[in-house]
């Protein structure tokens, strides 16, 4: 059955990347840049992401397998705008995805279709509808959400994600973009539960896949005494 | 050999309790004390803090150990002083450490004795005299940096912590206490490094301890094509 899933590679402190860039010098010469390299090491140096580029070399190991398996179990995508422009040129002629790439966008556009089995379709009317248009086409593998952060947070708020990996690198930025802020538009006591389903670790990154269980009020607790919710506190 | 340590409950966004409480009613009522409850929850029903804490019952499962074996590794404590403030009448007559704690302050207090080898001593000339008070009646155990997240962040900051423990709980709470920001001082580019050395992993929560490894400048790399660094981008 297709699931909506997400991937992101995050620090320690939850950037995806270093501030954003101002848009003045170059993108690579930017903190944003500087940041996004760190993050996104580990999977440049795998095998398997080198394989998707056309590069030769890079480890085969256990991070390698966890790329591979996300490209295995992916059918379709979809992709925020920033992240296809950027994306447009580097990924060339046989872009990685190999596989229909749903774009999220308020310009309409023709779609482009490489080789290799990757398409890409803009998608001018939300989210929703480019996840829509995605499953159709998933062929019962999943929907994967593939960033950057905005859309990522799009697809959490609306309640469409299904299941979330997060790639937590051991590295603190201090600022950047992050990828959990209050976009997620929560109210005070409420959350967004999830529920840890594999852990996998290596040196360099600590994988870990959450099913999405959906909002909850946050609720109070008696902190163990067993005498009731702690005093000063009323019941509702 | 002595290690300063740290441990921190956070949510998946990083957050180590609600948006701080602005004063105005009960702190039992506010977003902050709901965000610390679900955040800490893995910790109150785990029977290994309950002991510590003289109520019966509770959980014995790998999450308790792993309380367990931090209250064992500590030799001394270091703390903030809202943290010590806000603990002083809930930890009551015999507070949990059973060990001497440093109390980071800028009021000096006459040194409070507990039961069952809890003091408390406060230190007014800061957090590396606090720390190395507390590395010398250690006894060869760890200093454990117990809280809250401004001291946490201090001690980071200073280059004294050697190890850090994350016990991530699965729940994003969008807003709240943050446990790494801009108040680490990193300059653009540089960030703070560490290696992740052991994961433990439940249901409710995922446990990481880093070793740190300090503050390294980031760098750009050729994103695994082997051609040297990417266009655009300058060699220095």
């Amino acid at each position: 059955m297709t699931k909506v899933t997400a991937q992101m590679s995050v620090s320690l402190d939850g950037h995806y990347a270093g501030p954003r860039h101002d848009g003045t010098g170059s993108w690579l010469h930017s903190a944003e840049a500087a940041g996004f390299f760190r993050i996104t090491r580990w999977a440049t140096s795998a095998m398997a992401w080198r394989e998707r580029q056309g590069f030769r070399g890079g480890e085969s190991d256990v991070d390698s397998d966890i790329i591979a398996e996300s490209f295995e179990a992916a059918g379709a995508y979809v992709m925020g705008r920033n992240m296809a422009d950027g994306g447009e040129v580097p990924w060339g002629e046989e872009p990685p995805f190999r596989a229909p790439v749903f774009v999220v966008t308020h310009r309409p556009r023709e779609v482009l279709r490489r080789q290799g089995g990757t398409s890409f379709t803009y998608v001018t009317d939300g989210v929703a509808s480019a996840v829509e248009q995605a499953r159709a086409v998933a062929g019962g593998k999943n929907v994967a959400v593939s960033g950057g952060g905005t859309l990522l947070r799009q697809v959490l708020k609306a309640g469409l994600l299904d299941e979330l990996e997060l790639h937590i690198v051991p590295t603190v930025l201090g600022t950047g973009m992050r990828l959990f802020d209050a976009d997620l538009d929560l109210a005070l006591k409420e959350a967004i539960e999830l529920t840890p389903v594999r852990v996998v670790h290596t040196p360099k990154v600590t994988h870990i896949r959450y099913t999405v269980d959906g909002r909850e009020a946050l609720v109070l607790d008696d902190r163990g005494s067993g005498r009731g919710v702690p005093p000063g506190t009323d019941a509702s």
